[in-house]
């Protein structure tokens, strides 16, 4: 009889931090952070998250179990010799944008993920915010074990954008969903116009691999994150048939409002925003979450995890660091999906 | 027998005014223009407007036409000895943000408005962008005679926020939807979080009047524009009594967002944009005329309202000027509704 190995569906490869945080109205010195955390928290509520991060020797075992405690696995959670990556910030007062005071990448500075074989049987995978190259080196490992791979989702940042395009450029032909913000989506398309930037995108995501193996399966999606304002999501329109569309990848054409399906969900309001820091992670943490415990990447269950993410999201932010995320009760999280709900719906 | 006088629901008092616009990519000399004309034009898709406004002796008797050909009633469109109303701006590449280059008042300096009989029995209202004191005479002329004003909208700018606070605070407790930008709504209140300064605008707004029967009649209502990422909806949840506010209208804990009522809707994702100029006062436009069009003022009917009112703003930005709203059929707008619905549509 064959022993079953028990897989995780969903993987997320990221950083895991300790930061020291400055708002307006309060501060935390080297609190649980990073994308890494934020994410697997967030997507805990939905499915059990794997973990592929590295931390220092000096991170604490009161660290590790507050990962544990939300049934993380966190086996490929590795320590390594060094001082775990610490990232400082102050906000400015209206809490829209911030100073980075200090990043010292540590043992992040030699993150060199190696998957174990469970890991490369995900199905649903998320490269968090790391060197393009890493996360194609970490593509590779999944798709040429397993091709189990259903989605795979991207996050990236300006820094990339300029230090290693061509890199960047090659990830993005491979994945399925990119989830960036404006001012990122702006700077990588040279265009300011949203809608313009978002086919573009779509374009390059769509471009044709030179390995097809490796290419996505379906629609590519684009997820642009607007902050307070919330977020705007692309795909191709299902009757633009997907073999048209990469015969004629040239052809911007293809890549106009017309033949875009498009998806907006506001900001959750929030009277008290406390600390911004991981937002952006914990929603794609719920995304994600919420795709693998529905196993379904059709339109309409894309929408709702975005919904799903979101929520999470406007908790994230209601408190310092990852501790609104440690203690969400299943009531809150049906009471929230419900005010977007009723936020946006409206009868023509 | 006693002869019906035709009345037209709606009014707007406002301004008519020739605009020169520089944008990016184009530019126009001394085109029609002004809240009076934008909102007009574009709440003469729902109903016929009756637009009192004053005009220079230079005013062409062709853009008299313009607004004629669209059925607007221009019986309270005033001739003036001067020039009318001159505004200049240009637009920034990314059309967010413009300077003025000249504001030339003209015969819009001695403004002084006179409802006619017939203009005095509107049921909808709405007060431009005009002096605070000037919207309290408008007020008083309408409600002094008929007290048939069911519903009256209210329009400010930044400069009325500073230069006449205590004007302003009057008139805003007189109305019954105050429809502003972020920026304004901020300013207004020295608040930045946007629920928080609602809740505090929707206070100022049921505080009890001097005079009771200048209040208006219902829940308050507040709409806040955010541009490009559309708008959020405020107001009292039915289940919070009126009287109950009013008498604890002290108590800013009744303008939390716990008893508040939110709607949002996206901006349009318009892949060109071309003038953004007259996109609120069109909203603003929309808005009013479907609200008079539909006689009812329920929480569900304003959210309608609100997506009408966006897609006069939509289409108001693809053209330079009010050119856009000229001509715009049944068919456009019905599909931009359709578009609106499936922009924010989902399942939970």
């Amino acid at each position: 009889m064959n022993k079953q190995i028990s897989i995780n569906k969903l993987l997320i490869v990221g950083s895991v931090a300790y930061d020291s945080i400055q708002t307006p109205l309060s501060k935390v010195n080297k609190t649980l952070g990073g994308s890494g955390s934020y994410f697997s928290l967030a997507a805990s509520y939905f499915t059990r998250p794997s973990l592929v991060a590295v931390v220092g020797d000096d991170f604490k075992s009161a660290d590790v179990k507050v990962l544990a405690n939300r049934k993380i696995d966190i086996s490929g959670l590795k320590k390594a010799k060094g001082k775990t990556f610490h990232w400082a910030g102050k906000y400015h007062y209206d809490l829209n944008s911030r100073d980075t005071l200090k990043t010292k990448l540590g043992v992040f500075a030699n993150f060199k993920p190696i998957l174990s074989p469970a890991h490369q049987q995900a199905e649903y995978v998320f490269l968090g915010n790391i060197h393009p190259s890493l996360q194609l080196d970490v593509l590779g490992q999944i798709k040429s074990a397993a091709r189990r791979t259903k989605f795979v989702g991207l996050d990236t940042m300006n820094y990339w954008i300029e230090s290693a395009p061509a890199e960047l450029a090659n990830i993005l032909g491979k994945v399925d969903i990119l989830i960036i913000n404006d001012s990122e989506a702006r700077e990588l398309t040279k265009e300011h116009n949203i809608v313009k930037a978002a086919g573009k995108i779509l374009k390059q995501m769509s471009s044709p691999s030179p390995n097809p193996s490796h290419q996505g399966r379906g629609n590519k999606v684009l997820i642009i994150k607007r902050g307070e304002y919330g977020l705007l999501m692309f795909s191709h329109k299902r009757s633009v048939p997907i073999y048209r569309l990469s015969k004629n990848a040239e052809k911007l054409a293809h890549y106009t409002s017309k033949n875009l399906q498009i998806f907006t969900l506001p900001g959750y309001p929030l009277e008290d925003v406390n600390d911004p820091t991981g937002a952006g992670d914990s929603f794609a943490g719920g995304f994600m979450g919420y795709l693998a415990k529905t196993d379904n990447t059709s339109w309409t269950n894309l929408k709702r995890a975005c919904v799903a993410g979101s929520v999470m999201a406007s908790f994230c932010v209601e408190s310092l660091g990852v501790k609104r995320l440690l203690n969400i009760s299943r009531t809150d999280i049906s009471k929230r999906l419900k005010d977007f709900k009723e936020l946006t719906d409206f009868e023509v």
